[in-house]
C-alpha cells in the first residue's frame, strides 16, 4: 500500500513516531510544523503564528507546492496545553493559546482535507477524553477540544465538503507514553500509557482501513496493564 | 428584589429586550456591547475588536468603573451566525469570526462573572441546541457554540473559579421571535417561535431562584402552539 500522508505536529512526539512509521512503510509523509521534520520527504514550517486566516493560506499554499495528486490520509497531532479556571488572571490568554494551538491546526487539516483529500481517504484529529465533560481547572483546554470533537461529528456527517466516502476521525488518548511523560511522571504507572507506536499503527491500518470506524467518531483509547483497547464514545 | 444586572450584547434584538425587562423590574442594568444601549443604567461600548486579551482589559476596567458593588446575575446573549461546510472558502474566515463573537464573549463573561458576580449569583450563556451534534453547513458556528456548552459544563463543576454557589447555565433556543427573523422567515410557523419576552421574563425567575436548574445544565427551549417548555438537555 504505498501512498501519501500528511503529518500536522510532525515535529512533536507523536508527530515524529508517525513521520518515521509512515516512512517505514514507505509512504510519502509532509510534515507540518513550526519546525521542520528531517525525516519526512517534504515540510511545510509553519512561520504565521498571529492570524488564522494568513497562517491558513501559507500553510495552504506551501502544501499546493509540495503535493503532487492526492492525499491518502491526514493526521492532526498538533495541539498543547494550558490549565487555568475562571478566576485564572491568564483566563483569556491561555483560552486563545488553547484555540490557536488546537483550533487552528484542526481547522486546517479539514479545509486541507476537503481539497487533498482522495475520496475514501483519512482525516484524524486529536481530542480529549476530559472535555467530554467539564473541565473547571483547564477552561480554555476544554472548550478548544470540545471545538475539536464537535468539528470531527461536522465532518463525518452528509454534504461536509470532504471528498466522497472520506472518513472523519477524532482519537482520545488518556496519557501518551512520550519522552516528557516519562521525565515529568516518572512514578507514575506506565503500563496505563499508551505507546505512540501503537496509534501510529493504527493509523496505518486505518489508511488500509482495517479496523476503521464509521466516520464521525471519537475514539477512546485505554490502556491496560499495557494493553491498549479502543471504545467508540457517543 | 433589587439587584444588580450585566447583559453582555445589550444592543440586539434579546439582549435589549432584557434589559427593558430588567428596567421596569427596577434593577440596575449595565449592558457591554458594540453600541450603547440608552435604556440601560451603564453601558460598555466594546471598541477592541482584534485582540481577545486586549478586548478583555478593555471590558474588565470599563465594568469596574461602572459597577459599584457585587452583581447579581450576569447575562450573555451576544453572538452570531455564519455558515460554511469544509470544502467553503471562507471556512478559516467565518470559524474564526464565530470564535470572535460567541467565544470572546462567554470567555469574558466567565471572567467577569468570576469577579464581581455574589454569593449564589447567575451566569447565562448563549449556546446552540444543534451543536450538541455535527453542524456540516455552519462549522465554525458548530465549533464555537460547542465550546460554549463545555464552558457552561465547566464553570458547573467544582473549583470552577465562580464564587460560592453560582449557577451557570447554557440557554439553547431553536428559533427567537425576532424582527428579524419575522422579517426574513414571514412564511414560518411563528408559533414555534419563543418569544424575547418569554426568555426576559425566565432570566428574572432564576435570578429570583425559581424553577432554576442546578448549575453547568444546557437549558433547550421549546415552543410548540407559542406554549415554550424547558428541557434539561445531558
Amino acid at each position: 500500500m504505498p501512498g501519501k500522508v500528511l503529518i500536522y505536529g510532525g515535529g512533536g512526539a507523536l508527530g515524529a513516531t508517525c513521520v518515521s512509521y509512515f516512512k517505514a512503510k514507505k509512504l510519502w509523509v509532509c510534515s507540518i510544523d513550526l519546525k521542520p521534520n528531517e525525516s519526512a520527504d517534504a515540510n511545510v514550517v509553519v512561520q504565521e503564528l498571529s492570524d488564522f486566516e494568513k497562517q491558513d493560506q501559507e500553510v495552504q499554499e506551501r502544501v499546493s507546492q509540495v503535493l503532487d495528486g492526492e492525499l491518502d490520509g491526514i493526521f492532526c497531532v498538533a495541539g498543547g496545553w494550558a490549565g487555568g479556571n475562571a478566576a485564572s488572571k491568564d483566563l483569556v490568554k491561555n483560552t486563545n493559546l488553547m484555540w490557536k494551538q488546537s483550533v487552528w491546526s484542526t481547522t486546517i487539516s479539514a479545509s486541507l482535507a476537503a481539497r487533498h483529500l482522495k475520496c475514501g481517504g483519512l482525516l484524524v484529529l486529536p481530542g480529549a477524553l476530559p472535555a467530554l465533560d467539564g473541565t473547571p481547572g483547564m477552561i480554555g483546554y476544554g472548550m478548544a477540544k470540545a471545538a475539536v470533537h464537535q468539528l470531527t461529528k461536522s465532518l463525518g456527517q452528509k454534504d461536509s465538503g470532504l471528498p466522497a466516502d472520506a472518513c472523519a476521525l477524532c482519537i482520545m488518548p488518556v496519557t501518551l507514553d512520550t519522552p516528557m511523560n516519562r521525565k515529568f511522571m516518572p512514578d507514575a504507572d506506565q503500563t496505563a500509557w499508551t505507546p505512540m507506536e501503537y496509534i501510529a499503527s493504527m493509523f496505518f491500518d486505518w489508511l488500509d482501513k482495517k479496523d476503521l470506524p464509521a466516520s464521525g467518531n471519537l475514539v477512546k483509547l485505554v490502556t491496560k496493564d499495557s494493553n491498549t483497547t479502543r471504545l467508540i464514545v457517543d
